[in-house]
């Protein structure tokens, strides 16, 4: 594992943007307002805004543990259906007898599979792989679903025609289940709401911190107070924003889980597997790489 | 994922309310108390209220992961219910042979089955689609169980009739067997009291902690005492509001694991794996939908 | 979930009581030979106390957690002896051929074995309904393990009469390893021991930090100095003494995991699933109910 | 459970004495060169070792978590080793068929199995009942391994003979990997060194500690300066040397995990679910007991 | 388990050096300019420094437990190949029948996968042991996925020569199908890049902690400035690096899983089982050994 990738700095700020001049402002105002008004002779112990600080670092910190946890979750599943899809191919290649050219459509409808599960998350259009299989299911809302379904149906008349016995058809499809379960498990992380009064217990709290803390700063120039004050929320916001992208690893941005070159990696296999001529394919030039 | 999802604030004040007001009243009687009688003379470093918030922030901390946790069980288990759903209708489509409609009655059976199962947790009267299966078990108090039962009866008819071979029988079964599994994982989650005496040890500590800040505060104006008190009261109790929201998953609330909308996805992807039509619906207007 | 039950507060208290005295005690006499001994011109910064009042905090959240996890477990593992009860029942509905009563049996012996479980972790004796099926184990020191050795029995000769095929007897062995299964993890949780050193390492440094305080307290009057070392050290004792009352979810207790709830509702469950009447149980009066 | 086991303080002490005197003499050192060196002029606002000491307190806290959880792991092992246990021979009872003494002789190797693996992890040399099976499997360096592949061997003549038909073979084989696969996971918690350089990391920083706190303390006498130091010190050693007890539980000290109560507990029921006159053990009078 | 393995502390420092000079020329940078600029007049409260600091700690606490738990995997998914290919070759013995050398040559097969899945993930050219395996899939670019191929490959022609039965090649088929899962859980392990966000937020509050730290000492002379932000920006960036060195363990480096000393355990067992004589290994002399 190597941390050198590079985040494109410029994406995070523009997703931030917004919300750090907000805070910005709102520093400002809170600032003038604690100088020029009737606030003038409110002041805080300093510990106040710390304790505040405290906790709301020990929310924010246990808050990225779980979107790391979601992310990593994410790469777990995905790890799975590497292994899954390499099961699947040993598996028939094991158990069909006579074999024919079953296997390579197997492999071939496994790794298309694999491209539309990524790009349905992603919410991309199909690319030209899939688009070949898609066009059988136009009435289904769910194409790698429908695909399972197809790899089902084959499983079926394999064992209808005797190339499969009882128990390897049950194998078989014990692993398309497994694929299944993955395929569910993405779209839940894809699909589930972060709980919303929990984020905006933690923004609210990032708001009361900004007003609390210039209070505590009084006897400091209001320079000095604003800009600690933006440099403070900023850091809660940034942390919360890392938190955010952490937590939705299938957005297409550049700390996904990298679910094309996965489905690559996963062609190449099933391919050298089966003895065909594996794709080439050219070094990804954007965003995360397995 | 998104965060925007409107979260009814009037909701949770309504639900707050009254305890804030208890910690308004509590903090004011506290202020006026230290400030007016004989405690007057008695102060505190600061640092000692400030130990107790450290402390108080890192047990409410872990609360609010462990309510996370349970949240996001909850949800992963209706991830489980969809992809086993799905499992057990493709695994009949494969396995079931001569097919006659059997597999469509499955179908629409474990349909209702999901949301039986939702409206059981969420302590609603059942819907029409639920009602007329929910009839024929009037001596049952599970409906939810009761309709695994039919589908284990009719797996048990198929093999009877030769048209599910014994491994087929035992496969469908284990995927019955995992659908048992994840009802009673939510009846679990929905049924489990948090210990009593951990909350009230919290409850307790948030109480304590707003006696102590006061005194802490003597050299400030009464104003400043109460309002500080109260921020800080108010702040953990709200950290620990949100922590039983997000803990009580299927309460028909914002924050619910979304089971109709669940049901809604199950029953459109059931009804085309048959080759149905699959029903409309509206898009949902209320509530956090999947 | 409701957070509403009542906790007996009596119960707590009498528990934690002398321990209580204790710190006051020695809090008490801390103070005194800090006053008026060689000790009155010895004093601390009060950052030093809270350092470690910090550390603490640290430690006893963990610990806390850790208690809360294994509470949770020995609840998740009820929650699989309820599914893994049902299925057991509906397994045998499904699969034995032509039936006669032997499911009723089954059914009868399986919520007994429940009772049984559940009583044995209690250390209490054994109720009527365990008790006929009891006296036929008298060799046994381990009665529910007895009652798995008498299904499994029953389920070899429903084999050895043709009523199940192999794979039906494998999957029902499945079923009861797993019900095995939830019976170790109940005693597992029963009889560890929590790692003593780990146990005294806490209980040690909350009497240090009742040493230390009252060092850093001395600008303060003797009577603060007392108050704000038992309040304190009350408050470390208190929360050590809730992760000791969470972890021992067996002990027959108002924290208890809700055994004898649980044990009625599975009865009632598979009562209803064998088309019997379900026995009435009247509403629990005492302790936790599901 | 019960937490009012022993701890033989003396052992715990043996074991960290020299890294306290160590640190005593370590403070000590530091303390002087503080108090009568050039560095008199030096001094730190204690906010500083502070800060250091919240970041260890917090990494230790973490440290002996993760301790925890590897101690937890290895009990849930044996506990999963007392399931399997059970469900072998309740599986052998059940599919064996004309049964013989063959059950019987499964269950003393199973029992033996038990104390061969403990008698292993803890590197003692094998007890009278290992022995009578190890003088068989001498070119084995791996005694617990051999006697699986022992009871594989009877397993294959059971079903050579007919007395087992092909899916009891099956089942019974998966019971014995489940055992394989505790009996694993026993042996890399045992051989799992915890990481080098997050030790070191550790330990650097409790000396960084002790070195700076006494540069913060310069206001106080050296008496204070070296007692302190030599306290926090010694309690962060204190912290670390728990972890490190726990995280080996298989180094035949108290706080181990009970394998040799855990084995007489298998052995009676083993015993007594074949049948035969279980042996009375001595109640223990030394070590944790399950 | 052992803490006295020696950690070259030269590599440590090695990786580090540059960040840690880095951050010296920066502190001292900063000192400078604080002391003999437009900023000497600036000045902060030193609780501003500290409370960046808690929440750095804090942060910095749950990344180096995510690591640990990343490193903790890849030790148990090793402990599971161990596991696995035992099962492997004791299911082979226990099946295969009539038994010819059939079982010795799954035996070196399976030990070579073992070398050749760890001489991949530290990317090493394969020893002679995995070369004479590897020289036959020259078209694979995983030659461990190719060996399971092969390992299936076999079973077939065991299963097709009625060696085994449909049942046993089954459960021999699942050993594989996990042996599959824990080599893609190690390229998972291996190639998962650490989220680039996450890692760039915590050196970027490293930094802002190096710029804050001198302002909040600007009462001290400037060497005690450069000296503590040194220290404190080092022992930060040497959490960081621990975490980093943790979260890889298949880099060849002494804090790696021990995959070699593993494989050579795995031969040993596995050339006893078959009756083969075992291979002598020089006792390692580098790096971790189980």
């Amino acid at each position: 594992m190597s941390i050198t990738n590079k985040v494109p700095v410029g994406l995070l700020l523009s997703k931030t943007k917004y919300e750090l001049l907000a805070i910005v402002a709102y520093s400002f105002a809170i600032g003038i307002i604690d100088h020029y008004s009737y606030l003038e002779g409110m002041t805080l112990p300093l510990t106040i805004p710390t304790l505040l600080g405290t906790a709301l670092s020990l929310l924010l910190a246990f808050r990225i543990n779980q979107s790391y946890d979601r992310w990593w979750e994410a790469r777990t599943v995905w790890g799975a259906i590497v292994n899954d899809s390499r099961t699947l191919i040993r598996q028939l290649q094991t158990f069909v007898s006579p074999q024919g050219s079953t296997v390579i459509s197997f492999a071939k409808r496994q790794a298309a599979w694999c491209y539309a599960l990524g790009e349905s998350l992603r919410r991309l259009p199909f690319s030209d792989k899939v688009k070949q299989y898609a066009e059988d299911y136009e009435n289904h809302t769910n194409i790698p679903n429908a695909l399972l379904l197809k790899h089902s149906e084959e499983v079926r008349m394999l064992y209808l025609d005797g190339q499969l016995n009882p128990f390897q058809q049950i194998q078989i499809d014990s692993t398309i289940a497994s694929l299944c379960d993955s395929m569910g498990k993405c779209e839940r992380i894809k699909n589930t709401v972060f709980p919303g009064n929990y984020s905006m217990l933690l923004h609210f709290l990032i708001y009361i911190f900004a007003t609390l803390l210039p209070l505590g700063l009084s006897d400091y120039s209001i320079a000095m107070e604003v800009m600690l004050t933006t440099l403070f929320a900023g850091i809660f916001l940034l942390i919360e924003r890392t938190s955010i992208f952490m937590q939705d690893p299938f957005e297409n941005m550049p700390t996904d889980t990298p679910v094309t070159a996965l489905a690559n990696t996963i062609e190449i296999n099933l391919m050298q597997m089966v003895a065909c001529e594996p794709p080439k394919f050219a070094p990804a030039t954007t965003y995360y790489q397995l």
